[in-house]
């Protein structure tokens, strides 16, 4: 096991009404001045952004609105957001939706306080030093973003899809009714889901040895949203397995699943070069290339992947256990080949370029990729 | 599954030499004067003490000491540690040792700013409105004190044991090298097993529904110090093995094993009794009450019990798992009567009255008992 520092600050609301709180939080951890944050018409057909306002309003909270975050949140709107939270005097971001609000807010919140572009946070050139305090009220349990501190943003300009990271982005609270998420489209269900066993899988395969405790809670969150994904599809008003979706996107990634380990991360690479490119969901990416980088690195750790095979799905063959983790997938109705998701192979070499830049660095920790591992890759989930 | 709030706050520097880090942390965290409050010897003679000392100085910050915890803390130590606080002006608490001395320095912390007696705490008098900020360089992974914001106090007048639980002395950061629980003695690395057990155990068996993926991360949980516990007995040196048992006892009392469920934590009342009438060790009355219990209540949830003969211990009936349980702690040389530590049936009826307080209460919440179920569980066990 490696040394660690872990904590998991943000105070999480969960369950039934939860929502109705959300002035009497924001006036608590945000401020009296909120910049509310969201995406597209689906929070206003259905009430909750009026419930929200009402809430917020109730508690003495003013409000300023910036709607329209699309999927695979874009720069653009950032910096406009930034713009109008300094010329509103905002103090803190109230985000409403999934990862792309969320992770538009975050970039917004850490913007308004630095002198720079926001864009230099996303390609290393610095470091959030403050932030405006954020709130959540999730919608779409998949990305996770709503207990940690990472934010993902495209940059129009070169299709280029970039994380950052900063501890005070760290979502103060979040707000998780699992009856928000009973109309969520099947499609984006299952892309959340997958996004969710992303997650773990990322953290999973590792080389670090003697993290027990850690890979057995990995394999209970699998086994849960194995269990209850299938069943939200079937049954999309299923308040207890919804509950068990939601819960399990947080604790997938608020930390706690990679005390102690150096995960992965190279199919998150990969998904979002393909996702800056081809704005394809970023769950369907994954469950496309999961199974394909499975059984790419699998001889580097047999017994690891035997280990999944075996505990995740009772199987005992390691290749069986990424078989079954594909099949999965498609009984979900997710994509198994980039064909499905309209993707050829043309420009499969700019895509891993772009991943290594230019072939200045390996992708992955469990195996490093180079350029012509990643294409080998997309060559086998194509 | 039900509401809950959660979060895990306590900033946790986990791994090989992180307490040369406790002056920077206590610095930050808890201010320029703190009280270095400990046990017995134990921390003098592994020159720990001298270390933290040497890094507390480095850091600047000021130190009173206050030694001499007992194993089940009293309040006479607390209410001394009370006065010193106050007229030292001390700023903070730095707790060096196990679930005792943690606990004393958080009634100590409570007490500081309250006007009545710290016992008042206890028996729900009054609750702490603040506290002093706690740190705890932690040496005996059992009672995961170093994460949450419940004490166990002895009031010596009465042989009362008592929980009081405040937000406000939750640590905020917690340093967990496991080379420092290489010394533990065989007996108390396994009581502490055994109460890392039970934390998991008493949120385990609930009546809630739908509660699946907490469910799979208990198991996962109980799994693995199942796997570890005879390991690091007959290794002590095992770096690996310590870290699973050290990081296992904090996940099972943080928060976060129990939420959206209700907890029984009957043993863990009848115990207090057991240990505040008979200063037995907490985890060895832990040891023998648990098996008594879950025989005594079978009935009420078969399935449950069923599941966790299957997930646990992969047995096919109920009574194989409590079995198996029993068996687990009498490997570890810990008792599984109560004759074994020394206690008779003398004073069953007394100790069965002071836990459900002459009748008027139950206790616990999977099965509620009173007076006669808890002297019929007791004679079970004596």
């Amino acid at each position: 096991m490696q040394n660690f520092v872990f904590s998991a600050p943000t105070q999480i609301f969960f369950g039934r009404g939860t929502e109705e709180g959300v002035g009497e939080a924001a006036k608590k951890q945000l401020g009296e001045k909120v910049l509310l944050h969201y995406g597209q018409s689906s929070i206003i057909k259905s009430g909750l952004k009026d419930r929200v306002c009402r809430s917020l309003r109730d508690a003495g909270v003013e409000v300023v609105e910036l709607g329209g975050v699309l999927p695979n949140p874009r720069l653009q709107l950032v910096r406009e957001g930034i713009e109008l939270c300094r010329s509103q005097g905002v103090q803190g971001v109230l985000a409403i939706g999934g990862g792309s609000v969320i992770d538009s807010a975050k970039a917004m919140a850490m913007g308004v306080g630095y002198q720079g572009d926001v864009w230099d946070f996303f390609v290393g050139k610095a470091m959030a030093q403050r932030a405006l305090p954020l709130g959540v009220v999730l919608t779409i349990p998949a990305s996770g973003s709503e207990a940690g501190g990472g934010t993902v943003l495209t940059n129009e300009d070169g299709h280029l899809k970039r994380l950052a990271w900063s501890e005070h982005v760290i979502p103060r609270f979040a707000i998780m009714n699992p009856e928000l998420t009973f109309t969520l489209p099947a499609y984006q269900t299952a892309c959340g889901g997958a996004d969710i066993i992303a997650h773990v899988l990322e953290r999973y395969f590792t080389n670090v040895r003697e993290v027990d405790l850690t890979d057995r809670l990995c394999e209970a969150v699998l086994r849960s949203v194995i269990v209850h994904l299938p069943v939200v599809l079937e049954e999309p008003e299923n308040y207890g397995a919804r509950a068990e979706i939601m819960w399990a996107g947080t604790v997938a990634h608020n930390g706690f699943l990679d005390v102690g380990r150096l995960g992965d991360w190279a199919c998150h690479s990969i998904e979002h070069e393909l996702s800056g490119l081809y704005d394809v969901p970023h769950g369907a990416g994954l469950a496309v290339l999961l199974p394909a980088w499975m059984r790419y690195v699998l001889e580097h750790d047999r017994e690891r992947f035997q280990q999944f095979a075996k505990r995740v799905w009772q199987l005992d063959k390691a290749e069986e256990g990424i078989q079954a983790l594909a099949g999965f997938f498609r009984r979900l109705n997710l994509p198994g080949r980039l064909s499905e998701l309209g993707i050829d192979d043309a420009r499969f070499l700019e895509l891993a370029r772009k991943c290594t830049g230019n072939g200045t660095l390996k992708v992955g920790n469990f195996v490093p990729l180079d350029t012509e591992d990643i294409v080998a890759i997309l060559e086998m989930a194509k």
